[in-house]
C-alpha cells in the first residue's frame, strides 16, 4: 500500500533523507475543521483499514523501480535502498475507537514515529479515513431521521466511485446504522446482511401467464400441488371487484412475473408495484398473488415502490392492504411491510414523517454513497511536533490555525451523561479529574478562560498500533455499528440535531494555551 | 467479479432459471437520461475495465457457497451448480470507443446474450461505467475551460471514495484531458505522469538555516561546491531591497526548507509560497533560492500557491518575477510557471480567465473527483429485447420511456464536420447513406417527421467482446485521451459550451418509430 500516496510525499521524503532528518521523531494529528453536512458531529471511521495498511506498509521491489523511474535522475541510489527497507514498525498510532462520535478540530487519529514515515503515511490515512467517516456520518443522519424501527438498506453500488468506493459505502453505511445492503460482494466480504427481490426488468421480461413455468406450488403444510397462475388469476377477479378497478387494466406480464417469483420464492415474495400502474395493476396483482400464497400457507414479505409520491402512495397501499386483509380474513395483510426507493434524501425522510407515511423500509443509493450535501469530509493531517519542538501553522484565520504539540484528548460528560466538551491537553499534563473544576480556554474565544466541572472524564484515544503490530483488539463490524449508535445516543439532543445544532465546544488546557501563545509570539 | 452485483439480480436469476427462461436470448442497452453538469455531452468511459470484468466473470466456489448461505433455503441445489458453470462466453458487447463524446438517451454500450447473464451484468457494468464517464466528463469540462496550454493536475487522492475511487479518478481525469496526477499508485499502475514537490508540512518542519544538511551544491558546469544557504541568504538581502520588503519579515524556516529542497533537487526546485506571507516571505525567499540556483547554472521549475486570491496573487507574482529577472539579468525568471491549488472549481477557472491571471498550472482535487455539481451520472441499463420480442417500459414521462428493440446507432455529421444528430435505427435496417435525405423522428417531438441530409454517417458502435474474448484491439490510455480530445473538438461550439448548450438532437428512424407506436398501442 505504500505507493498509495501523493508524489510530493516522496520528494519531501528524499529532502528529509538527504538532510539526515528522516529519523527525527515526529508527530501528526488527523482531524476535520468543520462538521460535515452542517451538523455538529461526525462518526470517526476507517481505522481498521488504516491499521491493515500500516501493517502492510512497504515499498516492493517493483514500487522502488517505479519510483526510480519518476524521481529526478539526481536522486541518490542509497535513497531507493532506504525506501526498500522502510516499514511502519517504528510508528505508534492512537485513535478514537472506530464508530465514535467525533467533533471538528479534535484530532481523532494521532501518528508518532520517524519524520519520513509519519509524513509518508499522510495521504494513505486521509484517503482511508475521509470517505469512511463521511459516509458513516451520512448514514447516521439517515438513521437519526428514520428512527430506530425503520429498516434502512444501502443500494448505491451503481452510483459509487467504482467497486471499491461501493464496498466502502456498504461497509461504512452499515457502521453508521443501516441494516443491510444490496451489494452481494459487501455481504460476502464483510458479512453485512444482503437484501433484494425483483426489479422492473424482471417484470417487463414477462408478457403473459403462459410463460409461467413451473406452474405448481406445494402447500406449506403438504398436500396436492396447486396451479398458482390459475389460483392467482381467479383471486384477481375478487380483488378487482373489492378495489373497484377493472380487471382488464391489470397487466398480465406483471401478474405472470409475480406468480413466477412467488413459485420460486414462496417464503420471500415481494411485489414491485410500479412497473405499470400501482393502483390499477401492481397492487391488485400483488394482492391476488399474496392471497394465493396465503391459501397455500405462505406469507408475502412486502411490497416495493420505486417512483411517484412515496408517502402518499404508502398510505393508499396500507388502506388497500387493510381492506383486503379484512375482506379476505387474512390478518397479516395489513402489516405487510412497504418498502420504497427512488432518489431518497434526508428531505424525503423528513417528508415521510411529516406526512405520516406507512413506509417500513427505505432503500437509499445516490444520496447516501455520494454524499451530495458535502461530497468530501476534508480531513487534514498536520505535523504537531518535530524533534521535540512543537510546530504550528500561523494564519490570520483562527479556524485554520493548527494547535501545536502532542496532545491527550479528554471527553467531558455532564451529570446527565451527555458529553459537553472535548478537551485537548499536553501529553505530559496530568489527567483532569471527575468532579474537579478545570480552567480551560474554548476554541473560538481563546482570549478568556472558562471553568467547567465534568461529572465524568473519558480519555478519548487508545493506542492501536505499536512495534509494527495492531496492539488493541479490533471489534467486529456489528460491534462497531453498536458502538456508533451508543456514541450517538449519548449526545445531547442539541448537539445531535441535524439542522442548526448547537456547536460542540472544544477547549484546551491553560498549559496548552500557554504553549500556543509562546509559539505565536516567537514566530511573529 | 461476478458477486459485484445487487442481490436482486441473483433472486431474479433464480426466478428466470426456475422458469427455464435463463437462456432466452436477450439484449440490454446502457445510457444516461440527461447530460451531466447541465452540459449537452459526456465522455463515455469505463469500457476497458468493463471488458476485463466480463472476461473474468465467474462465480468462484467461495462465491457460490456464500450465495447458498444467503439465498432462501428453498433455492434448489441445481441452481448453484448452474451458477458455478456460468461465464460471459455467450455474451456479445458493442460500445462506442472509450473516450468518445456521448449524448443523453443514446445507448453507448449494448449487451446481447442469455437473459440470465445479460441481467446479472447490469450492476457491474453500471458501477464501472457510471463514475468513469462522470469524472472523465468533469475533467473534460475543466480542460475546455482551461484551454489547451494550461497544465492540469489531478490531486484528489485524499478526497475520493477510498483507494480505488481515487485510482479511477486519476485514470479517467487523464482520459478527460488532465496532464498528470499526484497519485503515485495511479502513475505506477497506469503510466500517468506523476508530479509533486513540497507541502506546507515540509516547510514547517524547518526552523533555521542551521538545519540545512548538506549545505553544498556543485555548479552544473562543474567546479567548486557552493554553500547554498549562505549564497541564498546573501541574495535575499538584495531581493528584499529590490522588493522593498524588510528582510526580518522573511521566515528563516521557510528559507531553510527551500534551500534544502533545492540542494536535493537542483533541477526541480519549486517554491510553495504561502506557508507564511507570500509577499513578505515566500516570494523573496523563493527568488533568493532561485537566483542562487541560477548562479550555479540551474533553473527553478516554478512556484505554487495554495490559498488566497489566486488570480490576483499570480499577477503580483508575475510582476515580481519580471522585476527580479530584469534587475538580476535572469531572462528565464519572468516565465517561471505559476501553479495554484485550493478548492479549484469550474468557477475558479472562469474567474482566472476573467481576471487575466498569470497561472500556468492548476491542481484540482475535491471538485474534480467528487463531482459536486452532480456526484452521479445516473446511467441506466434496460432490457430492450427478450426472446425476439422488443420490450419497452411505458410511462407518462416520455423522457423515462425506453425505446424498444436492438438498435444500430449512427452519428450524422454536417458539412463543417460537426456531429449534428445521433440516429437510432433497428439493427436490421440498412445503413443510412451520406448525402441522402433521411426521414426521421426527433426525440421530444415524436409526433412529427423531420428530414435531414448528413454529409457523413458514422456507425457509432464497435463489437468489443464476443465468445468470451475481447475482439477489438483496445487503445492505450494516451490513445484514449487523444481520442477524447478529438471527439470533443469535433463538437459544434453550441453543443460543446458548458452553460446552456444547445440540446443535441437524438432521433429514430421511421421503422423504429413504427415499432414504438405498435408496442405502445398493444400495451395500452
Amino acid at each position: 500500500m505504500a505507493p498509495l500516496t501523493d508524489f510530493y510525499q516522496l520528494t519531501m521524503a528524499y529532502g528529509h533523507w538527504r538532510a539526515g532528518r528522516h529519523r527525527l521523531p515526529a508527530a501528526a494529528e488527523l482531524f476535520f475543521r468543520r462538521g460535515p453536512f452542517r451538523g455538529a458531529f461526525a462518526l470517526g471511521a476507517g481505522l481498521a483499514e488504516g491499521l491493515r495498511c500500516l501493517r502492510a506498509f512497504r515499498f516492493s521491489a517493483a514500487d522502488v523501480a517505479y519510483l526510480r523511474s519518476v524521481l529526478p535522475s539526481t536522486t541518490e541510489d542509497a535513497f531507493f535502498d532506504y525506501l526498500a527497507t522502510l516499514d511502519a514498525s517504528e510508528v505508534t498510532v492512537s485513535a478514537v475507537p472506530e464508530g465514535s462520535v467525533v467533533f471538528a478540530r479534535v484530532p481523532f487519529l494521532q501518528v508518532k514515529g520517524p519524520l519520513l514515515v509519519v509524513q509518508l503515511l499522510e495521504t494513505m490515512l486521509l484517503c482511508l479515513v475521509n470517505y469512511a467517516s463521511l459516509v458513516a456520518t451520512n448514514a447516521a443522519r439517515f438513521r437519526l431521521l428514520a428512527g430506530p424501527d425503520m429498516k434502512l438498506m444501502e443500494i448505491g453500488l451503481r452510483r459509487a466511485q467504482g467497486p471499491d468506493g461501493a464496498l466502502s459505502a456498504s461497509k461504512y453505511s452499515y457502521i453508521g446504522g443501516f441494516d443491510c445492503t444490496s451489494n452481494v460482494l459487501a455481504g460476502k466480504l464483510y458479512g453485512i446482511p444482503v437484501r433484494g427481490t425483483i426489479a422492473h426488468s424482471f417484470i417487463m421480461s414477462f408478457t403473459s401467464l403462459e410463460e409461467v413455468q413451473p406452474r405448481e406450488l406445494l402447500p406449506l403444510a403438504g398436500g396436492e400441488p396447486v396451479d398458482l397462475p390459475a389460483l392467482a388469476k381467479s383471486l384477481l377477479q375478487w380483488v378487482c371487484e373489492l378495489l373497484q378497478t377493472p380487471p382488464e387494466k391489470t397487466n398480465r406480464g406483471e401478474l405472470a412475473a409475480f406468480v413466477s417469483y412467488a413459485i420460486s420464492f414462496p417464503h420471500d415474495f415481494q411485489g414491485l408495484l410500479d412497473t405499470y400502474c400501482v393502483r390499477r395493476s401492481g397492487l391488485p396483482n400483488f394482492c391476488a398473488v399474496a392471497l394465493a400464497l396465503h391459501q397455500l400457507g405462505y406469507r408475502a414479505i412486502g411490497v416495493r415502490l420505486d417512483s411517484g409520491d412515496l408517502a402518499q402512495q404508502s398510505k393508499e397501499i396500507r388502506r388497500v392492504l387493510r381492506a383486503c386483509g379484512a375482506h379476505f380474513q387474512v390478518p397479516w395483510f395489513e402489516t405487510i411491510p412497504i418498502a420504497v426507493s427512488n432518489d431518497i434524501s434526508e428531505q424525503s425522510l423528513e417528508e415521510f414523517s411529516r406526512e405520516g407515511s406507512e413506509i417500513d423500509m427505505i432503500g437509499v443509493g445516490t444520496n447516501l454513497v455520494t454524499c451530495p450535501l458535502q461530497p468530501s469530509l476534508g480531513c487534514v493531517y498536520k505535523l504537531v511536533e518535530v524533534n521535540g519542538s512543537p510546530c504550528m501553522k500561523l494564519t490570520e484565520d483562527e479556524e485554520k490555525m493548527t494547535i501545536p504539540g502532542i496532545k491527550t484528548i479528554y471527553r467531558l460528560y455532564d451529570a446527565a451523561g451527555h458529553p459537553f466538551m472535548d478537551l485537548m491537553a499536553l501529553e505530559e499534563e496530568p489527567s483532569p479529574s471527575a468532579g474537579q473544576e478545570l480552567v480551560i480556554r474554548v476554541l473560538g474565544r481563546l482570549g478568556e478562560t472558562s471553568k467547567v466541572v465534568p461529572t465524568t472524564v473519558e480519555p478519548l484515544h487508545r493506542t492501536y498500533f505499536r512495534d509494527g503490530q495492531v496492539c488493541e483488539p479490533l471489534p467486529s463490524l456489528p460491534e462497531v455499528r453498536s458502538h456508533a449508535q451508543v456514541s450517538l445516543s449519548l449526545l445531547s439532543p442539541a448537539h445531535r440535531r441535524l439542522h442548526e445544532p448547537q456547536p460542540y465546544p472544544v477547549a484546551m488546557t491553560e498549559r496548552l494555551h500557554n504553549l500556543l501563545t509562546e509559539l505565536r509570539q516567537a514566530t511573529q
